[in-house]
């Protein structure tokens, strides 16, 4: 179903999909996300094997979600996904996460680049053969603030961990989610369940392969904003993110 | 749809549900068994909400899954289920794998109990009111062996981990196929990509909390089994697994 550029996937919270709070968990929700953005570049003609064929492969560089709340066990749900922006070595695309008839879940904004699997080096998006992608191109918007600036000052780690079989996804390297996760687990569930996390930016900076330690240093602000980086051993920076807990 | 008692659920390999070698991973078919449980139950009266009201809960006592091989991206799969058997205070649930056409890709059984929540002490199922379940009763086979007897000689852990918020699941315990995952993750997947896991064995033994310590002692036996247990920090035993690679 695709309307104005605008893929729709119809989804319910089925059990065993749930976090401990009983709510669609940031697992299911952020690999549906991408899900949906590989399932609307198909049908649109960039998706990920149209894109292996020519040595392209698309790369997630951010992700933001916001959710006014997430839906429950048995909650039907849509995931509304579009590109509204092409520039340069970017692409934007949105998501509205509803429940198919008027009420707002959440929303989520990515940045992807698309990289030549050869040279690793990304391409212009904006000045691609015929036109590239540029008629995808949908102008609705999110009300959701863009990615704003990580920076870490702690230089402790809080928590130190080794990338692991049920880490990695397809690729090989650890599942973009899963990062989500392991920002999360530094906070109590008890914390958690009374303040679940309302916004999530993360910042793709590398990957990482079986085997690698991560390091994962974290600021609470007084804000009451947490910035999160994970970090190689060597001090590569492999995620930056930033939370806010309702 | 079901037919003889047996359910039939319908699947298909979603992209984001394999894991690093392009096959289903054993979370999503751990949880879609566990979810296709459920839903049998339910249809046939004995569900998690019906029992609830009851006061009553099922509980994972074992978990056996053998896969010959695990459907890749885009195959579909279908997982048959039906309760083989009822004898005092416990259930035999078994599945069937297949692709729907006569290729089999795997069969799992698991034995439950159902406890009364309030003592935590399991029912007779034998001689529960109006024959209790027993109408439900198919006796289809499948061609995999009974669980056998954990024993793990090692006495130094091979992993230390603490249970986090995405451990958890519903209950508010940690996952029971998370557990799965634990042991994998044992395992290099470097190891794992040319000797697939291809019997999962499963004994339940305790729940475990958010924040509390677990360790795991692994033992390889010359026969190429591997034998595993979870274990808090005082000693007790929340899982025994038993692993063959292929």
């Amino acid at each position: 179903m695709t309307t104005d550029h605008i893929g729709h996937f119809p989804f319910l919270v089925e059990p065993f999909s749930e976090d401990f709070t009983g709510r669609l968990s940031w697992r299911f929700l952020g690999n549906h996300l991408l899900r949906c953005a590989s399932l609307h570049a198909g049908t649109h003609g960039f998706g990920y094997s149209q894109m292996q064929e020519a040595h392209h492969a698309w790369v997630l560089s951010r992700l933001v979600i916001e959710l006014d709340e997430a839906p429950r066990t048995g909650d039907a749900y849509v995931i509304d996904t579009w590109v509204s922006r092409i520039y340069r070595q970017f692409t934007d695309r949105l998501f509205a996460i509803t429940d198919g008839q008027g009420r707002i879940f959440g929303h989520a904004s990515s940045i992807w680049a698309l990289i030549d699997i050869d040279s690793r080096q990304p391409l212009d998006l904006s000045a691609m053969e015929n036109g590239g992608f540029s008629e995808a191109v949908c102008e609705r918007t999110v009300p959701i603030a863009a990615p704003g600036r990580v920076r870490v000052k702690s230089e402790q780690p809080e928590r130190c961990l080794q990338a692991r079989y049920s880490d990695l996804d397809i690729n090989g390297h650890v599942n973009s989610i899963r990062y989500i996760e392991m920002v999360l687990d530094l906070f109590p569930p008890t914390l958690l369940a009374e303040h679940p996390a309302r916004r999530i930016e993360m910042s793709y900076c590398a990957e990482t392969y079986a085997g690698e330690e991560l390091q994962l240093f974290h600021d609470a602000e007084p804000s009451g904003r947490h910035s999160v980086e994970i970090r190689k051993i060597d001090g590569q920076v492999v995620v930056k993110a930033a939370i806010e807990l309702s």
